[in-house]
């Protein structure tokens, strides 16, 4: 424990702006695996995220089973093509289908991440007007995960066209567990500094000025 | 933009460790105001967040009328009341109305992010079964705001007992507009790498052994 406040330097300002330009949705994956003390060094990380009442609301499930992980392949696909279906009739439908949208099949690492909506630890405090806090410190988790990730050259996914009531029974959790992320984890194909969407077209980023408002 | 990926090495990540680790939860500031240039810096880090079907769907007020801050700090101060009432009774409530939980009055900067949940941008990409990744979104860009201020010295307090429903109304946003936080900035009057809540006994961490699982 370091007992004086750590001053960051210009040099670490640049780098972690770079961290964060390079971070990126990632669904193409290459077939290298993730060493499990990195895996471990991810997970340690995530928890030094802020959460509300500092409850830990966050519940990680590495897939291990190969047939569970083909069965969210499955299921993704199938919600996908439902997805696809709001396109339909739109010149976007077939930028639609065209993209890539999960990389569960190949990623080294699946991790879904769950929130326990009771959790003992925090006692309550912060919820009470807002309970969604707890799912919102789990969020916090998963970007924490996610720049810890890039850090390390490993890319992170996350899906989210699924059922999560669906999902969350193939998982087998406590009752009071919600789903918050699917994430598939591993070494990029392709790192890069522009999201794939933008790169495709779908969305291109916007000005902040259009993001910030007075009141 | 960079073409070729970075590497980032042994140097930045002991740093980047160490500024997770003194990322606190802020409620207690000092005077100093935070400069204009470092707050446009903040938003334009915190927008570097993933969105899903990079939607952007975050919207920042920040808060200019000293009327509006006063009736917030009021607002607060009720629902947590009310909130201390769910331990009375209890030996815990003697240190839950002993906790500090906002510092709307005195932190230099007060913001609002509100989540868009009928973004033009992203084409709905990605949320057809789960419309809570637009929410998700937002908390990504608060958890990156929030060590982008740290690595400045700036420290962020999420305040979350209120009525978002009130807090919304006070802040006259469009009728699509969810509030997700409300957030305190400036420097922090005790930098710590410890949460407040665990110096004073509320909550200690847990082990990391607890919130991972196998399926």
């Amino acid at each position: 424990m370091t007992h004086h406040a750590p001053l960051f330097d210009d040099d670490f300002a640049q780098r972690f702006e770079t961290l964060l330009r390079w971070r990126r949705d990632v669904r193409h994956f290459a077939p290298q695996p993730v060493a499990e003390q990195v895996m471990a060094d991810l997970l340690a990380q995530a928890v030094l995220a802020p959460s509300v009442g500092h409850a830990q609301p966050w519940r990680f499930v590495r897939l291990r089973t190969p047939g569970l992980r083909a069965a969210l392949a499955d299921h993704v696909d199938e919600q996908n093509a439902v997805a696809a279906g709001e396109h339909a009739g739109h010149a976007r439908y077939d930028d639609y289908v065209a993209l890539k949208l999960h990389g569960i099949r190949e990623a080294p690492e699946i991790m879904a991440v769950f929130c326990d909506e009771q959790p003992l630890a925090g006692h309550r405090l912060g919820i009470a007007t807002m309970p969604e806090m707890l799912r919102y410190s789990c969020v916090a988790a998963i970007q924490t995960l996610w720049l810890a990730a890039r850090l390390r050259g490993i890319g992170l996914g996350w899906v989210s066209i699924l059922d999560p009531r669906t999902v969350t029974a193939m998982l087998d959790v406590p009752p009071q567990w919600s789903l918050i992320a699917l994430l598939c984890i591993g070494y990029p194909a392709e790192p890069s500094d522009k999201p794939e969407l933008e790169q495709r077209g779908w969305q291109s980023r916007e000005p902040l000025a259009d993001r910030v408002f007075e009141r």
